[in-house]
């Protein structure tokens, strides 16, 4: 599999997935008679444009971790093209789960099904990560150093994920702070090795 | 044609395609009250989950076969593009089939409209390698075995989706569950030889 | 202005629209009880499936005839970015117009709509041609007589266009037919002459 | 961070966001009867096709704008990525903001919202601008005159969104006016500068 169509798709994928979390938003039914009415229905979307931004922030992340991931790869063997894939749904499936978080802010259900996509992505992540470590499709200039710190912060990752997605079945609200709280975590520039 | 533009433009309906998937999930109408409604209404959406998942696979499927494909072939005529529109046109329309397959997991209709659809585009595939081999399009290190072989798995794939298909006129439950068995076929991963 | 971004651009956007195509088809409200009404149901959207079909060989025209112009060019300037969005614009629009062309496959109103988009578009292909040749914007290897030949091709397609769309005001179905008569046209394949 | 996958990425938003404006139309509900009646709802929908080609004509500028920066830009880092983000997040937002403009095209609300957005944009250009030029990120061929000359232009254009946008709370229309003689005023191609 040729690694630049490999990570075109991929992007694509991510660049559909993101543009599409604006189906989150849609005009009130029937049609509103007055200014008033508008403005109304407009400002009471403030969960849903919460939800837009934070689903946003983690496509954005994922978009990010998946080329730096993959600058480090060399070769795309068919049960990596099969872990994307899945990656791929979860991600698909993120414009779906926003729409419910954003028009139940508050409910045990769809804040755990938002953290089910997350960590479902993450999952695949993991083992993504995993697969490719043991057939060795690093770059050979990738030092053991870094695929280890790699894993650790995938690790970590998903651990978060978790926690916050069992969070949602205690406390919605809170839960879906600590997603918001994720996303700005690790899109908050910090500085970063890299071998290559 | 220039055969990376010809590529891009199928990565591209590839990759809308599949996440277009995600519209066959729709909130229940209208608002519900409760998280318990809530959770009811998303747990009654696994069919959808089990259309959504097949199809991500059996687009990512034909993603794969298409790049194993033309990854040998050098020249891009008219006809292959023709070809080409005509799958894509099925592939771009399995979000469709998958909403209605989700919607109405166990009715002749929906189950029929679907093995259409995939017999549509395994049609396409196997008129276009044809078309390919016989006005010598591929790259001469490909080999005739290669060739053969491609043909052969070509023609199974095609007959599996008919007999899939028209299963669907008798038992539309076995008919779903016969595509989610080809598509995890077709996705575990096995030893591949290429020629090039 | 960068060719090759300008062409991915626009290869976005044809293969955005050609897989919006199957927007047009909708799932009957409310939900159907049985097989047979599931099955009417899906009978009967064959105007949309004709509409989708013609639109997919539209826009996949639309885009062969894009890759063919371009592949001549040289330097795109603004005036040429400027014409290409007034064309995108209209590409862009053909989702609708075909949804519209598909729930009313006989009125006037509809027919009329689908072919000002189409004339919208032949003529900016047109005015864009004239404005590359204004410029010299082409390779030099390309002779006069292709660019003749160009410019004639492209009249007669705007020409032809136009006359189906007025034929709409009188005859909606047989506008319908034209549109498509034209479309299986421009895709049987032909002996195609290129300067480079 | 590699940077034709970064513009890759940003240009996908583009193509799927200014795609996407097409869903503002959207065809009256229940099913009408009559030529008339389809010719009537067609004949109403000329503010959403005005929203269509101003977002259209807002769209194509951003793109141009992104392309024209980036060219000159040699290094992403971290942060240019969040703020090309928070850009696309505005971006990929203005399908919304057009179907709410389409619908209400004379309400301070909607007005108001369309504006918002595109001062967010502009923001973001503007900030990611300051950014690129701090750090040194630009390539070195690349004269004073010419960054000058791009940060005068990136502020009036916020000015101007800016302005345009608290006009929407006095006078809606007139705002809706002063967006489209913005984006024609940008799009009119004139003569333009380049270093590199």
């Amino acid at each position: 599999m040729n690694k630049s169509r490999f990570e075109a798709f991929s992007d694509g994928v991510f660049a559909i997935a993101i543009t599409l979390l604006v189906l989150a938003f849609a005009l009130p039914q029937p049609h509103l008679g007055t200014n008033r009415e508008l403005a109304t229905a407009l400002f009471a979307m403030w969960p849903e444009l919460i939800a837009y931004a934070l689903s946003f922030g983690v496509i954005g992340i994922m978009w990010q971790n998946h080329h730096a991931l993959f600058r480090l790869v060399e070769r795309i063997d068919r049960p990596t093209i099969v872990w994307n894939l899945l990656l791929l749904a979860g991600t698909a499936f993120i414009p779906f789960a926003t729409r419910t978080l954003g028009e139940y802010p508050a409910m045990h259900a769809s804040a755990f099904l938002y953290g089910l996509v997350l960590t479902e992505t993450a999952t695949c992540y993991n083992l993504m990560l995993n697969h490719l470590i043991r057939v060795g499709a690093f770059d050979e200039r990738v030092s053991e150093a870094t695929l280890a710190a790699t894993v650790r912060a995938y690790r970590v990752g998903w651990a978060v994920y978790a926690a916050a997605t069992l969070l949602a079945l205690v406390l919605p609200v809170a839960s879906f702070a600590a997603y918001v709280a994720i996303a700005v975590y690790y899109l908050i520039p910090r500085g970063v090795d890299a071998d290559i």
